[in-house]
């Protein structure tokens, strides 16, 4: 790394420096006036024959900062620009290196329906839902941490704002904006405590391979976060954006539930999404969920549907349908939650999740975890994060495992009996399953002369069970009558 | 009874003679030529404001019927008509009395969504289906009606043709039409044996107080009934109308799966109606069974909807919309069977068939019963009869009961929370029906000032627990966290 001759330059390395890791310039410029709303600054990083823009933000006591992720290895050159005369035109440059182990780099869309990594490794979504687990403080997120690092999740869904809720009633201990409970907000200054603590559960997340799908704006508020103007907004999401945009692991959401915010007008998402991608060169996955009518995933910012079920007994098995129509991969992120509580949408049994993981996937589709068992400290996992109860989870981890050993790490579906969704690679792979049906044996009719071992699968008890010899043509499978398993047939020869 | 003087007339009482009983009059004639469709025969039957008219039919030997299902109580005349001169103009009276215990008369349609025996008293439709129990031969026919006796079941779907299919290899022991297997059939010289006997399995219904929704057609057919000629359809819809309409507990189902009859056009089954409403004037229900598509319920013939499920995984749940879209009762005939057959139709739960029958049944529908479980002598209870082997029976006929004990007998849906749906009468009765879900409590708010019994309801275990005390405006009721669960509010004052 070399600096330029610049007294005021201080630069150094957040995280990782390889490829994707976090690279930051840190600079020192006024700490008077509004920093969040009077000062510009930026800077334009430069490799071989690209040339990145990446705003600045400002952190509290004077410290800027302007953060970059490069995607590529080499040489990067940058030059800043800033209203503020000394953090303006600082020069520098630095050697992009091989990535730190384990960060593969953003996620992105793969082949319509699907996802990679940047360094090309498939990248199957399993989600969970903790939506306010970073305002629980220190003891109860770090137990969250620790609960996730041994779960089979890869991603979770989590608000920057707190939430106000069911069972969501406590405060957290530092709030996104300078003002208090008593005095209000003033969301022209930015509390960057707030912002720090959460960048450093992302990068907690990160370490874990956790994807972060943030998620900026939610109806679940009792602080007047759902109903900013619209230039808080604005200098809100560009804040965040200029602080978190260079995380590898960070997906937007735009909000959980738009269509329930009722101050938000369908050309403030446009814009959302408008300042959101202008300020983020690293193209991370953005999406909108809904609560009723589905946000309109045609926008061509939109990367991937984003979708809570929108019929109490039909979810996961509706994926072709929106498949077809969106022709994007289809993320369910609430199909209903494994839990007891009072609410509909959070009182499903770990088998009918289960269930719907699995009938979404052997669409094409990755379908979302959440867990709302009672507590009598109301820490429900949900929201607060904390330990995992369910018995769904572990069942999910297994459902992960089969679709990582598919082909290309994925499923796509077949053409199949109506009664049986299949997912696979024709003439190749086949995975059929079964659901709450329970056949006591199932006739299969493939090409003949192609031979196919069989394996009976228990998702429920997650067991694999070979059948001797091998199969073609015409064959019979016969299977324990019970509900929840499936078939799977890989081509022998 | 009085007769005429005519060496000819021999009537007798066929059954009972009460009031919805069978009234036949018995007469001889020519036994040459084709008597089914070369002699045509009626009577008029009449009371003192009323002109019925009914056709006879060929019962073979020379032997000729008419049948009447008086509708009231009093005296009636009647006189025949006749192309055969000995069996023309026969006149004779009789006295309906009050109706053999046990008979109720025909059902019909009770305000729009509901149905009543003729004396008034409420029927609540709980079907079951044995599409060929009466081809069975009379050891398993006996048996199905011993099963039927202590079932809960007040209706059954049985086709007048014999039945090809999976699980259905058998030959019947009679045939609807002369001729044999090797020689093949003359339609248009039906089977006096076979109707004889079908009739007689139709008494023994009507004497366990089940009605008997009679198939005409249907098209899992190897003998060629499927795809007679327009002729022979219609020459054997009369006959059979003119044999079995005096029966008190006969439906008319055109077909099963009508739109899997290839060789039929939309016209044939208007025809069809027209043919069954012109020769029935008891106005005997009558509908048409869909496969894929529904038949058009709209039709003024159409009495009720008689509905088989159009998704795999949504099925009763839809009773709302079909009821708002038909304002016809609502009888979902198949929304998949309780077994584990390798069919999709056949092998769900008695949980899930069972749950399916309450989310109808709190719509305001009639959900219907089947059961498929593989048997080594292909004895299977949804075609042939024979035992009941599953675990749903005894439980929906604890949900026969509570909807028995309902006022009026019946489930009308109430408007509800988006997650529970509820059925009863604004301010009297309220039964909410929690499906999969697993609240561990609920929270009701009804208006203030009016008390309430709560029951907790397991409808699965078939336990019904009064709750301490009275309930009042805003209150909670606790709950197992299981599935299956519904609550009871009854007015108290």
């Amino acid at each position: 790394m070399t600096f330029n001759d610049n007294a005021n330059a201080n630069i150094k390395v957040y995280g990782e420096t390889g490829q994707w890791g976090l690279f930051e310039i840190s600079l020192q410029g006024p700490s008077s006036g509004n920093p969040f709303t009077e000062i510009s600054l930026g800077a334009e990083f430069m490799s071989a024959d690209r040339t990145v823009s990446m705003a600045g933000f400002y952190d509290g006591g004077g410290n800027y900062y302007i953060r970059f992720m490069p995607d590529m290895q080499g040489q990067w050159s940058f030059r800043t620009f800033s209203s503020v005369k000394e953090m303006d035109g600082i020069t520098g440059s630095f050697l992009c290196v091989e990535p730190v182990p384990g960060n593969r780099g953003p996620v992105s869309v793969k082949d319509t329906f699907h996802f990679s990594y940047a360094d090309g490794a498939p990248y199957v979504p399993v989600g969970t839902t903790c939506y306010a687990w970073t305002h629980q403080g220190r003891e109860l997120e770090e137990q969250t941490l620790e609960t996730l690092k041994s779960s089979p999740f890869n991603k979770i869904r989590m608000c920057v704002f707190p939430k106000s809720y069911l069972y969501n009633s406590n405060e957290p201990e530092v709030y996104p904006f300078a003002g208090s409970l008593e005095e209000g907000w003033d969301y022209f200054s930015l509390n960057p405590l707030f912002f720090r603590h959460l960048e450093e559960r992302i990068a907690d997340l990160g370490r874990l391979g956790i994807e972060a799908d943030l998620i900026l704006f939610h109806p679940y508020d009792r602080w007047g976060y759902a109903e900013m103007p619209p230039e808080a907004d604005d200098l809100y999401l560009r804040y965040v954006i200029s602080r978190l945009s260079a995380f590898h692991n960070v997906w937007w959401s735009l909000a959980n539930e738009y269509d329930l915010m009722r101050s938000k007008q369908p050309e403030d998402w446009e814009r959302y999404a408008a300042i959101i991608t202008a300020g983020d060169p690293s193209g991370h996955l953005i999406s909108n969920h809904n609560c009723g009518a589905f946000y309109d995933y045609s926008k061509p910012w939109v990367t991937h549907c984003s979708i809570q079920r929108v019929d109490v007994y039909k979810t996961s098995e509706s994926t072709t349908e929106w498949r077809n129509r969106w022709n994007k991969p289809v993320v369910i992120d609430e199909c209903a939650y494994e839990g007891d509580v009072d609410q509909g949408w959070g009182n499903i049994s770990g088998e009918e999740l289960t269930r719907r993981f699995w009938e979404g996937a052997v669409r094409g589709g990755y379908v979302g975890h959440g867990e709302t068992y009672l507590d009598p400290e109301e820490i429900l996992w949900w929201s607060k994060g904390g330990r995992l109860n369910g018995t769904s989870p572990e069942r999910i981890g297994f459902l992960r495992k089969i679709v990582e050993e598919s082909p290309g790490s994925r499923l796509d579906p077949l053409p199949s009996a109506w009664d049986v969704p299949c997912a696979g690679v024709e003439g190749q792979y086949y995975l059929y399953y079964f659901g709450f049906n329970r056949p006591r044996f199932r006739n299969f009719e493939l090409e003949p002369g192609v031979r196919y071992t069989a394996e009976v699968i228990d998702t429920w008890n997650m067991s694999v069970e070979k059948q001797p010899g091998t199969f073609e043509g015409a064959f019979r499978i016969n299977l324990p009558g019970r509900s929840y398993m499936a078939v799977r047939l890989i081509r022998a020869d």
